[in-house]
């Protein structure tokens, strides 16, 4: 099967480039020293998984207990569930481990921490540590960080497994001296928290860091113990805008069909709109605005110098351009594929990859794994 | 089941609501004198479809023709796909023709024209008008319409079933004398198309209009045959926001768990981000900007004065408040309801909706058909 025979809208992923994105994250974790544990909630998907762990000791992050009995599904057991437990999530949590998971959950709060030492099922537990991103976590130099270790090392079904920062606020930064600053206080933030565990006589076997832009422009994790970046398998369009990648990076698309010309207007319609791109308007922000994708030649996956999909109806996008559209390069019928601005958002709409090898051959289908 | 015992985040549907919108949206267009043709791409369910068409002539709209299908497959068979179609896609439209749908489909454009006159298949087709929106469409009074109009009634196995309107530009309306107004252009301009076609001989027996904000403020809508309205059915804050409903019409919304407090910063973290509540922010455009939408108490559906979630990340939404926000009444595990900017993109990442009566008892499961 080729590109041109699938319905559109269709998720195309870019195995060449995805291949390399994974070893390129891989070698770059190991000279850095510290283990990557890739984050699964952009692909959610276990071939990807099965590429990103190459090389790798075999432990990822998951966004959602869904994706965490998807992979455990799949053979992988070592998982990280990085969103802050909810209380009435601890069933589900600990069938999972019922069922072979090793799975570790995260918390930031004495409430939460006292309903999983309450609990009295087994689990691993990090706190939370926040680094500057003011979303989750403790401070590191705050009392709250000790009384929650204690609340969790107290109770004997509880493993206290360590401390995990994510630098969010890596994503506001403009350059790369900014995202290296923020990568350092990532790694100092989680490890000043590990060092007070350590020194009040807790456990502090793992100090887990990470997101894309820290884990690319970090130059130094001592201290840590692995990463968690995710968005890098994929990449997409705000990674591109804020350098941490190239526009040649980028392994995931949506293969679209140009349904309506309107020369009058400069602009085309395609088959793509927010349900197939999605919503997301990240590079609003940036000095280059994407509208909603970059819109690209269907066979080679490059971009047609100033095509952007500029209006995101339901199921249309009006692709509008700096320049004078060539109409009769892109006839009613033609497929274009969109490069988004948020890989994780954009696939989230989509059952299943179409995988290709930088070619317009579908050489496979890979299925993801959606909801909660 | 109570709305307590769901896994969070899970999407709900307050039916009573619902049902109040669909028989306000039935009364309102059999007293303006037009069918009421429901569009289910927001619903994209079998059980809502049956609410939105008691009362009514059994016709529906569509998006994909995946809803086509799935409708199809529940008993209805006056489908309309109200988006241009590909060329590419004539073979399945042409299969659901043969399992028994009395499917039409649009163009606007003589290429599509000629592809549908050439696919050999019996095809039903409308031709799409532009009524000021500037997405699809040829304009109702120049050559364009007649010239398509005749290629399709010039093929054996075209039905020729006459034009289409949709004024999307009334979301751009901040007032009801100019929703007035842009219906009053739908109208019109439709009528105009119908007109055309016939003082040139050509068949048009359908003259078909519709959006939720005409349809609402339509004053008028003679001449046009049946009206599409589609978000009606649940609303959303958008809606809300630009006068077409209230906050207590709005029947969707999303469940979710606290699962962090930021008393220094006034925020609330819950487990909804932006794949649970979606990445729209058309409510930016507004006097009140929703963020990514307001929470509300869980049992109740009812706003906390105040609160919406300002931030959302993938699976976290970041909720602020113009006011001290009362942690104590929202501890780590309550649960909350958070109303959507944009039903249609909200909805889309659940596979089914819980189904409450106005109150916390989840009374049914309707599942949804998502994807093309």
């Amino acid at each position: 099967m080729d590109l041109d025979d699938l319905p559109t809208p269709a998720l195309v992923l870019d195995r060449r480039v995805l291949a390399a994105n994974t070893r390129a994250m891989t070698a770059r974790m190991r000279r850095l020293g510290v283990s990557l544990r890739p984050h699964l909630k952009t692909a959610k998907s276990a071939e990807v998984a099965r590429l990103a762990l190459e090389g790798n000791f075999g432990g990822i992050t998951v966004s959602t207990l869904c994706e965490a009995a998807y992979f455990l599904d799949h053979g992988i057991t070592d998982i990280l569930y990085a969103v802050g437990m909810a209380p009435a999530k601890l069933d589900r949590a600990a069938a999972l481990g019922d069922q072979g998971a090793d799975l570790k959950i995260i918390t930031d709060n004495a409430y939460a921490a006292q309903a999983i030492a309450a609990h009295g099922a087994a689990h691993t537990v990090l706190i939370e540590v926040d680094v500057g991103d003011k979303r989750g976590g403790v401070v590191p130099d705050g009392p709250e960080l000790l009384e929650i270790a204690r609340i969790l090392d107290g109770a004997s079904t509880v493993t206290l497994a360590g401390v995990l920062a994510h630098a969010g606020h890596s994503y506001e930064c403009r350059s790369d001296e900014a995202m290296a600053a923020v990568a350092e206080d990532e790694r100092a933030g989680a490890v000043m928290a590990a060092e007070r565990l350590l020194a009040a006589g807790l456990p502090c076997p793992m100090v887990s860091v990470g997101s894309t832009p820290t884990a690319v422009f970090a130059r130094d994790l001592g201290g840590a113990t692995e990463a968690r970046p995710g968005v890098y398998m994929f990449y997409d369009l705000f990674q591109a805008g804020i350098g941490v990648c190239g526009l040649d990076d980028i392994a995931l698309s949506v293969l679209a069909t140009v349904i309506g010309h309107r020369r009058d207007d400069n602009t085309l319609l395609v088959d793509a709109g927010g349900l197939a791109l999605s919503k997301d308007r990240s590079t609003a922000a940036l000095p280059e605005d994407r509208g909603f994708g970059l819109v690209c030649d269907a066979a080679s996956g490059r971009p047609y110098p100033g095509l952007r999909v500029r209006t995101a109806y339901q199921e249309h996008g009006i692709v509008a351009a700096d320049r004078p559209i060539d109409f009769d390069a892109l006839p009613i019928g033609a497929k274009v594929r969109v490069l988004p601005n948020h890989a994780c958002m954009t696939a989230a709409a989509y059952e299943a990859y179409n995988v290709v090898d930088s070619g317009a051959e579908v050489v496979a289908s890979w299925p993801r794994c959606n909801g909660w």
